[in-house]
């Protein structure tokens, strides 16, 4: 027998330490995974990502379906090679995109026809197609493809939705045939607890290597995520992992720990970078404010990335206000690495059994200081 | 007594291999400078900068002027500490840019005034302004301010500007008091021969550590350039550095070095790469082209960069055709370190008295491939 695939070393509360086993290495949990939707994580190298602590990077299928297409990528040795990224990789079904960035679409049984945002070229997605592209890039983690709802949706569009979204799981189950991937399914039914009650038993009726909570971040008060995945974290599959799909902000990270889950991913931290928002231990920095104009002091005087190690606030505020790319470098580095750092420092204390003592450190950091509105971006 | 500040160490023809020792440490020569306009090298970091084997940065007394203003700059430990940079810097004098970028200017006796190009604000530089500005900024290389004509300009035109440059020149030195920073005069005159002729003998009237050749790469026929260097270089004083301004591409550099000239710096190698256009040793790489698609090779197979080490032509293509920042980053990387290359086997070949083979070697794999109308790309 192999080593299992996902292990839970110590538990506090809903709260897990645990380790993920890919064809790509181990994944340590609870764990942030770095977006790269277009095969690069935005103005990082894979050096600095590492250098930064990042174990797990996504990719978007709808993306790189569209752009460069994924049986180019497969000719040239798969997403990994081609990106130069060999550890973990977790790609996307595509759905989401499908829903929120393509043009015209029609909806059937069989899957999405729609156009490219990029040309309006006709392109369709199925369960099917979704595990073909996601095995030619040669994923270690292959999400089932659902559909998203919008919200807020009516109590028929939720349930025919979920019913949809089950049986979309079964056909992706079937397609998946790729022995390195694992493919996990994805929890919908929006914000009511019953809704997800009733898609959490449909979707783990699918034995899989893994769970995720699917449809948060598309525009609801982020306090009725945190209440809904309180009670249903932990109604999920305890020996199984728990990928909270699109959030969050640090503060979000922590509470949803609190609540059992184990992955997470967010553009979050290196598009607000990029837009010159910072977060650091003393709350969030807007780089391009007067008041740093002449400050000599590093970013975050609680940090060590390669950024607050080497530049002033007045470097960076510099760099920002001329739009340099060196700013939009020196911006991602430090949130991913700060990032990368809230989650080590959970595992830590998840290790150490003083993971209460380090939820409350970090909601007395976040709490005030963070603008729940951030989610948004 | 110190080190002698320019060494000549090895001729042949009229090429040198020299040392020029600076506060921030000595330069080889040949050497081509990476330029840094605003404080920052585009797209690079300054441990990316030394891999590529850079040695002096340069940095703009027009726009660091500008923004952040030098005096910022100077309360914040100088231009080095600024930047993280901590080898030799060179400032220009901002007259290039005023007499090419700004808006309405009005030349007198005193100096230029003119009007920015961001906001139009008006502003007002002359040799002892731009002395104070390039001292505040802690540069090791300090150039003298002359005026810019345009090409094509009459005799009298050329005449008068000559010898305004030159009495600029005096008060330059004059106005120039920092024991640390090296004084440059600049040697102008356009395009004829008595004219380079009676402004070198104009400036190198004036005992300066180093003197430069400027006014070129203004939309000039880069074969008449060439022409005048190949006379004008080996007229300037031996014991000095000899720095031609603004140039060029890697033959540029290999016909001027033959010509005597030590130092150079042009945006080129930056620039042409964030607009994907790649210098190799087997010609010029235009990597959007649909030829390397699914081109699984380095850029460069003769190159050992970062980027040729570890990605395809494919994933370039891929990165610029979607503007990706990391794309911008690796074609940047690869074009520093090839031009960096190039010197530092010209050097090479300056110790071990091969120049004419390694001179012809280049002469072999640029004229054919690079096309000569490339210094206005």
């Amino acid at each position: 027998m192999s080593e299992a695939q996902f292990t839970v070393h110590k538990t506090q509360g809903n709260a897990r330490r645990a380790t993920l086993q890919t064809a790509h290495g181990p994944i340590q949990t609870p764990v942030f995974m770095a977006v790269g939707t277009k095969a690069t994580v935005k103005a990082m190298t894979v050096e600095e990502l590492k250098e930064c602590g990042t174990q797990v990077v996504l990719g978007n299928t709808y993306h790189l379906h569209l752009r460069p297409g994924e049986k180019l990528i497969q000719k040239l040795g798969g997403l990994h090679k081609f990106m130069n990224w060999h550890g973990p990789i977790l790609t996307d079904s595509g759905g989401f995109q499908v829903f929120s960035l393509s043009g015209l679409r029609k909806l059937t049984e069989e899957g999405v026809e729609f156009r490219s945002h990029l040309d309006g070229g006709k392109y369709f997605l199925s369960p099917e197609k979704s595990m073909e592209i996601q095995m030619d890039l040669g994923s270690d983690i292959i999400m089932a493809f659902d559909e998203c709802l919008k919200y807020p949706a009516t109590d028929d569009e939720i349930k025919a939705s979920m019913d949809l979204t089950h049986r979309w799981l079964k056909r992706s189950k079937e397609a998946m045939t790729r022995k390195e991937s694992l493919l996990f399914g994805i929890v919908q039914g929006g914000l009511k607890l019953e809704h997800r009650k009733y898609s959490l038993e449909q979707i783990t009726s699918v034995d899989l290597p893994g769970y995720a909570l699917g449809g948060f971040s598309v525009g609801e008060p982020i306090e009725m995520m945190h209440e809904l995945v309180k009670v249903v974290g932990p109604m999920m599959p305890a020996h199984k992992p728990r990928y909270l799909m699109g959030v969050g902000t640090p503060l979000d990270l922590i509470l949803s720990i609190d609540s059992g889950i184990d992955m997470f991913d967010c553009v979050m931290p290196t598009r607000v970078a990029r837009n010159g928002t910072l977060y650091t231990w003393q709350g969030k920095v807007s780089i391009k404010r007067n008041e740093y104009k002449e400050d000599p002091g590093p970013l975050d005087p609680e940090c060590d990335c390669y950024t607050c190690r080497n530049y002033s606030r007045a470097y960076l505020r510099h760099l920002f206000l001329i739009g340099e790319i060196l700013g939009s470098r020196l911006n991602t580095i430090h949130n991913l690495h700060f990032y990368m750092t809230v989650m080590a420092r959970a595992r830590k204390a998840l290790e150490e059994g003083t993971w209460d003592q380090y939820r409350d450190f970090c909601l007395s950091r976040f709490v005030k200081k963070d603008n729940q509105k951030d989610s948004a971006d």
